[in-house]
């Protein structure tokens, strides 16, 4: 797609990801560009403008954010910001005029969450929840594999995201910044991988959190959560997240003739698939490696998508409102030590968008 | 170790776990050997005999098993009986002054377990439960590296055992022979590994059981469990078992440092053995390859030496009570959908003897 | 099979593969049993035959061997000796009346092999080069995926078998014992591989010797060959072979379509078999896994079986004396350093017996 | 490094490499970036530079590629033309002042090599050959730990880059825009590392060519090249290369005391690096995954060092000289069928100017 047809996007926040994964990413897609930036370091907005050709007048402070209304260029933001923060800005890039990809978990509760996608339907605009892996080849593998049923239904998921976190000192182990400790920011990956796998929602779920006592990172944060979840259909997804073990990122779905088996599912990388299943008197464990591509540039090629082609993202705020409503049951599970029960919800994927097209 | 110093072994029962495996695994043993065989197909009991060098006089029926008594060869007796026939062998085993080695589950229940183990104790013989990855090199491995602590504390234990079990006439689909579906058959080897890889008891457990509506081969058992246990120290494991899905056995430890992978980990080959930490900015993923043992026979050797040395095998009966207890308690879970309490044990390995010697 | 109807063989020599591989084989086998020893330490023999139920008065020294002809249950005779041996008591083997199994190489010249396949064939006894890997279920399926054509003509296979050889005393290291180095002892597997999953004989040979200096081990045989083979289809064949380098045993065969990896492809155990292919747009690497089987006692019931069934082995004594005429082609290349021509062959397979049912 | 302080490069030639690899690596560079295109279709050009923010002056035809002289923002120029077009563009852009970076084979015969390294020293201006792999953090790892000795003398490497040339139209088919087939365009790789990873020179090489006969796509070039090189220190390295196999790209060496195993090798990603070495009685076959970068950025970031610094890049014209003096003997044994000699080189990395710095 020529240069100038692309969706402008204004890219808020440049830290880490933004910086090595978004931009970057952006000369991997082919209906998006970088046209401004939202920082509150004007230096190193300047720096980082000058390298993806953004015009100097494109970089914005935080509190001149609503300014972008009147550029023209600008079609999308794209917001790396921290948890607390989300609702906010979605909400003022509404305003001013603007489609949204924001990264997850979108709010803080669901109730948050539930305001901007209120607060973007008003505004006529769309809201995206960066759920990357729901972009990404391999995990569009497995779901195709389950759901087209070829080895029989899905009985049992198990996903470990799991992971150290090493600063102390970051804003991700404030609660008031975060909303929470591994669970809404690598946990929710099992989650939403549970859900999006099968298509369906679940009905129960029970969970256990646990922290090392005296842990100087974990202070206002849970450390590890497991939880379990029961579906409609009979499935259930035991599921382990924590910001204290050494990095494991894996999903494995069990049906009845197969097991698919996801190695680094959840990371920007890396991801090693396999399907283990009967083949005659032997067993054929087939390694599928699809070409490598960038899951972000995926991700943002499929938000262009939408907006020109006025259609719902795949991952709206209706998809990442509902991850809120379930780790509240898993917060609510862990400190009652009961199972608990959520609404039975009929139908497949009811909380997303088309889904992108598969060119694997 | 001369053969006729070797402790003498009957075999009592001639599937395909005996057939194949056991009879097989005695040429590789060094301190055992079968001398007499106890069967209800006298035809095929001589056939077996004549392969493996036993008299024609050491075939007993189960009708006169009692008469093992009288034969100075047998020290010991190896029991591949369906689950509910273990007790009354066991006891009447031990009344003949044999020892004994007993497949896994031990029984159908932990009161029937506990009245096997007083009855050994009375007769004061040796009961050993065939839980082979207690012997195989492999788990071992796992275990002495957790135990270790190179890696820091195991946090998260990740296990699952399941299988497709085809043949719906079989015993271990009848409730009164098996006393459980895939729990007590192979699930059993995800709750015992959680146990002998941290030493520790749990203290809570909270079970689901999913079993497909209508299937011919679920009208009296289960066909999938998950479970989940808290220890003592804090340490989650995650198991899952079924009859009803692609064979999958594997075993992951996550520790703060390192993930500890087994592949295949409840197989009778094929364990396939990594260890994942950072190497500098590097991620090792070691694969440990131990020359291959035949597991049962290091397990058979195990008792011969117990038996030769006076000393209780490391998986002795009140190991497998203890398995009872949980299994017990994973269906009351289960039933009442409540996470169930366990008395909180002190101490590591408290239900078993001392290890076999590592030669990996 | 009942144990009286199986071929009965006595075993020649008690070194390490016989002791820890070939008699707790026969307890796999089912149409052979060992009936007989043969051994330079009748202590040793006496305790052997214990554990196997051989009778005391089966056990034969080198001197006495000829006796074997007197003992009705000997049908047959397994040699482990030093290479340098194997030619006489192959031909007093035959003289006594009994089929053949003997080790490779077969011989330490091509003159020699071709004596012995003389004596065999004049004395209308049955003679077969123990090359296990050609009844190995990996092996097998490498040259069934070969020959089915599936994946397009085979066009460089790439076989590498080195090894680190420890003990200087050893008589692998003595020219006179062992008629060479690596080439004859390990190598051979690359070579054999080569020509039984192409079924083709080379036409040329290009080949390096290269020993490190002044090794204490590398005094009179050589420590490393590397040679390439060209056969009639314009396939080629590079191989690998050492005594002083950190063992690897992989066999790679490329085709057009496909590329097939054998890894340990010539160990006892271990061997991971993949097949890379395009599937789509994606590349599918299968992993195929056999039940394992032990190689030896597979080869073991081939030979059962050929005698019971009066039909040529797989690998009869031609096809060891091909292998000779071939090594020696590769030790002139080497002190030449020219290429070196052998005689076309027409036709597959051609020094090769019926190939042995492929179970997997 | 701010952008205005990069190293800025002339891309010449919008083919699919240039436009899928190098113009996305500019963005993960971090001391170059692209300022000027060089293209024979100006509408492409047109919207590529766009697409990078290069200025529309800055795109030049071949026929007036000498005004980048004047363009002071052009400080080198990265050449993706046909092999037979290297030599005319590198010398132009000599003259014209600019630093080269120039796709391999450098050229189609080492006079014309020898050439391209003369004029650029008249024109005292940087050569450096776009070998990637001499940059790709894998390789690199390789180099290290052999060169390192921990696990002893390199002995035997084997290495294979073969693949299906599909496009029978295509330039790399025409033996006077290539210079030859599969030996320069893939098997060049398999030559240099077997250079780069011991650092040592051929004195010996033996080749043998094959083409299937009657293919359309081989009128002109050959299929399928196997060499066997001899080096100074007794290191063997036995490669293989073709246009007509499955695609597979790996690189074993084989060591006293491990072998370090790299599949993918050659590949533009998705490397898997493995060492198996002896780990007490445990063979621990450890895989390193190293942070993923992109090679052709550490490449052009390794020029632009250079430039900056007055330095000789790692792999200069020099190095790319002697890849075609080994491949005229190559082709030259492989016509005669006879070895062929090559003077001996004493020392290490001759051609080579200092290492890029390691980071991993």
């Amino acid at each position: 797609m020529p240069v100038d047809k692309r969706v402008g996007f204004a890219v808020l926040g440049l830290g880490r990801l933004s910086l090595e994964n978004i931009l970057p990413a952006f000369a991997q897609a082919k209906k998006a560009r970088p046209v401004a930036l939202v920082s509150g370091s004007p230096d190193k907005a300047k720096t980082v403008a000058a390298q993806y050709g953004i015009k100097a007048e494109a970089i914005y402070s935080y509190d001149k954010f609503d300014e972008i209304r009147n550029n023209g260029e600008i079609t999308a933001v794209y917001i790396f910001l921290p948890n607390a923060m989300h609702k906010e800005f979605v909400l003022r890039a509404a305003k001013a005029g603007k489609h949204i990809v924001c990264e997850k978990p979108m709010a803080t509760s669901s109730a948050d969450a539930k305001e901007m996608v209120e607060g973007c339907r008003d505004a006529a605009r769309l809201l995206m929840i960066a759920y990357r892996c729901q972009y990404e080849p391999y995990n569009r593998k497995v779901i195709e594999l389950v759901r087209q049923g070829k080895y029989g239904t899905a009985k049992l998921i198990r996903a470990v995201n799991v992971q150290n976190m090493a600063a102390p000192e970051q804003w991700r182990l404030k609660k008031s910044m975060a909303g929470g400790g591994s669970l809404p920011d690598v946990g929710i990956y099992c989650l939403n991988a549970s859900r999006y796998v099968s298509g369906e929602e679940p009905v129960e779920i029970y969970a256990r959190v646990a922290t090392t006592p005296n842990g100087l990172r974990f202070r206002e944060v849970e450390e590890t959560v497991s939880f379990s979840m029961r579906f409609p259909s009979g499935l259930i997804a035991d599921c382990g997240t924590s910001y204290g073990m050494h990095e494991s990122r894996r999903l494995d779905v069990h049906t009845e003739a197969a097991s698919f088996q996801l190695e680094n599912a959840f990371a920007y990388e890396g991801q090693q698939f396999r399907v283990s299943h009967q083949d005659g008197k032997a067993e054929s464990i087939d390694q599928i490696r699809l070409g490598q591509k960038d899951q972000f540039a995926l991700e943002i090629d499929h938000m262009a998508d939408c907006i020109l082609n006025h259609r719902k993202p795949h991952s709206p705020g209706e998809e990442g409102t509902q991850d809120h409503v379930i780790m509240e049951a898993i917060y609510k599970s862990a400190s009652t030590n009961r199972p608990v029960s959520l609404p039975r919800v009929e139908g497949k994927d009811v909380s997303r968008g088309p889904a992108p097209e598969n060119e694997s």
